[in-house]
């Protein structure tokens, strides 16, 4: 037992403090002052941010940032939150909740209508910045190897469905044609994104110890990835109506909740096991459940499960937002150069994606809506850079600390620009065509 | 960033999972699982359970023994879940969820009709274990030193409210005078168990050390543990009414829920920031809010409270349940002389809390349903013997680790018979004189 050590040369005083610290105090004691803190900053920060007519998400955002940059003014009070395993943790379990119920709210037909519309969405915004930040990280960078180019591209290529997703259902949109193109551009993204920052590193790799790089066992991870997708949703569709159908025969209360989470759960776990974040699993698991599969369960409880899942996504996800907001260091913009590398960069980000748009024409189609709703960086962006960090040829660190600010900076600004832009771009259209979009839903 | 070390030496192929074992596979793709698993084993014990007439907690705590001791036929697959901290701090959390639940069905006036007659009974239920457990130390330990006794009285002490309290709710009798007064008791039980552990510890520190006892910095944490809940408890309920209208006045969604959990998360931070359990903390939140608190907020909402908490204690209560049942270890029951000292503990555990119903005697009260509920001891025995492991005496252990097995088994046995033996005395009354015991819920 761990914690007998810890005890046993305490002072009698401090003994009464020790019985709950040796199992829950100094685990559980700071999680729960978190989440208070959390909890009510993100509801302050979303009220501001809808009495000035922004989703509320944006709120959570900049308070976000505003107490995770406290430090800056000497009040380290809240540095415990970020320094939490735990927080990060349930950060994470908020963004699965989140894509778990943006799921829900399609199915797999769905996805089907705007399937091959999505993949050329997603290829088209995976090559276009790719090349982009390549173009610029070989202008402004020109003393750096053709790497860190390559890599600065690969940075820009990836999309963090949350906050997109957290947009169209604030704005009560996450189920139109747009959002699921969106969506589903954003979950082939992940996949194309990861592969190629396996890509870059492999090279980079290669580059720094002389060896080979197996393109053979590349493909082979490439292709074990998108089969996923296409093995889970088909798989999915014959066994969910089975597993709740199982279920339904279960005595005891609660189960219809319990089912669908371990469905979530076991998905998002399975699509971490094949190298995809979580969120991609628990997005499909979203896509799987069709409330046809679990009417006998619902019946029986007299409960429907989003009504379930809300309170638990009102508790986890504004964490994830606030946390990605308190990650933010803005002590970085005091630095001119990294300023202006952002700022390119931030610019080839925003204009990379707009070429998702040109995957939505022919059809009646929001492309404006589409190309916005693919700007975030987000927490995908982060672990890109985070990545660029460790890896190193020849002595040389491909994203050096500045580079990783201006990556950073520009994760935060593509992110901050989202949900007033894809606003502004779905309310301009519902005012200009207002029946037709709605309709659509 | 810690990712950056991580990464810099894969190879290319397992770089594929790198940008996601970098943020979130390796925390949170073992989470997930843990959950689905622990989900998933959690209703199906709960269905069993109730196919046998017993509540759906005890087959959750069964199938967490079961699954625990897999170990012992070779099966190692589940060893992740109870080594996970974020799991066991989800746990805690469940606990935490279960009291304000539990807490929300009473209101502080509720308490204060009970409020001497538990204080009666959480005394009894301190005084008559600690007695007994000593007795029966000094008579099957009589080669160990009197701390030994002493400390094994004091692992007699605690009462572990969540299970009665699951019992309770499963039986629909939450609101009954018996739930009011047990619960009331091991809220004042946690208090009292605190300071006799903390005389004892103190006591043994000093013969330790040769260092005196401070008996004034105990009786002074002593007044702080009993002031809280008084404090809490009257502050509160001027200050809740005050929380809620300012809340009602937010806009966005979600505000009813997150305002109960920050009021919620910010007293269990504050009781363990005295030195209690956050249990405590939780309980006292949930008696203080009422639903004329928040009206308009529910109101405004459209959803009681009460909706809103049971989907998270739906997700994070079975945690608590199974993971306990887990961290039993069958293999304590193969030698015979743990088994003696257990089940001679076990009797004075079960005995010493039978004079509880002494405190309920002249008011015409389910006195025997009184004692039973206050028999388990749960996490806070196991917290008391780990923190006995952790204490010495010029070179002896307190607790040796066959001790340590022996409380090990008498918290598991408390905690297994509990939930049927209350089933038995609450249907027993029940059916004796049903309308009248029903008409005072």
């Amino acid at each position: 037992m761990s914690s007998s050590n810890m005890v046993s040369n305490l002072s009698p005083l401090s003994l009464l403090q020790a019985p709950a610290a040796a199992s829950h105090v100094d685990t559980l004691a700071p999680v729960v002052l978190a989440l208070a803190v959390i909890l009510a900053a993100a509801k302050l920060g979303g009220d501001v941010a809808e009495r000035i007519g922004q989703p509320a998400v944006l709120g959570e955002l900049v308070i976000g940032v505003l107490i995770g940059n406290l430090p800056l003014v000497g009040v380290n009070s809240f540095q415990f939150i970020t320094s939490n395993a735990t927080i990060g943790v349930l950060a994470q379990l908020g963004a699965v909740i989140l894509l778990f119920e943006v799921g829900l709210e399609s199915t797999v037909r769905d996805m089907m209508h705007v399937g091959f519309r999505s993949l050329a969405v997603a290829v088209l915004g995976v090559v276009t910045p790719w090349a982009l930040g390549w173009w610029v990280g070989s202008l402004l960078l020109p003393n750096s190897s053709v790497y860190v180019h390559a890599f600065l591209g690969a940075a820009l290529t990836a999309t963090s469905v949350g906050i997109t997703a957290r947009v169209l259902k604030d704005l009560g949109r996450a189920q139109s044609p747009e959002a699921r193109i969106i969506l589903g551009a954003a979950v082939i993204d992940d996949v194309l994104g990861l592969v190629v920052l396996a890509v870059i590193a492999a090279v980079i790799a290669a580059a720094d110890s002389g060896a080979a790089v197996s393109y053979g066992s590349l493909a082979l991870v490439f292709g074990k990835a998108l089969l996923f997708l296409f093995v889970a949703l088909s798989l999915g569709v014959v066994f969910s109506p089975r597993l709740f159908r199982f279920a339904s025969r279960l005595r005891g209360s609660g189960v219809l909740l319990a089912t669908a989470l371990v469905f979530c759960f076991v998905l998002a776990w399975l699509a971490s096991a094949i190298g995809l974040a979580p969120i991609v699993g628990a997005y499909a698991a979203g896509l799987i459940l069709e409330d046809v599969h679990y009417r006998d369960l619902s019946a029986k409880e007299d409960w429907r499960l989003e009504d379930l899942i809300r309170p638990i996504a009102d508790f986890l996800v504004p964490v994830f937002f606030v946390l990605m907001g308190m990650q933010v260091d803005l002590s970085a913009f005091s630095r001119p150069e990294i300023i202006g590398l952002a700022v390119v960069l931030t610019i080839a980000a925003i204009v990379g994606k707009q070429a998702c748009a040109l995957g939505a024409l022919g059809a009646k189609l929001d492309w404006l809506s589409i190309g916005i709703g693919m700007i975030p960086r987000g927490e995908v962006g982060l672990i890109f850079a985070n990545i660029g960090l460790g890896l190193v040829v020849r002595g040389e660190h491909i994203i050096d600390s500045a580079t990783y600010s201006a990556v950073v900076i520009m994760v935060m600004l593509t992110t901050l620009i989202t949900p007033p832009a894809l606003k502004w771009s779905l309310s301009r259209r519902e005012a200009g065509s207002g029946k037709r979009v709605t309709g659509t839903g």
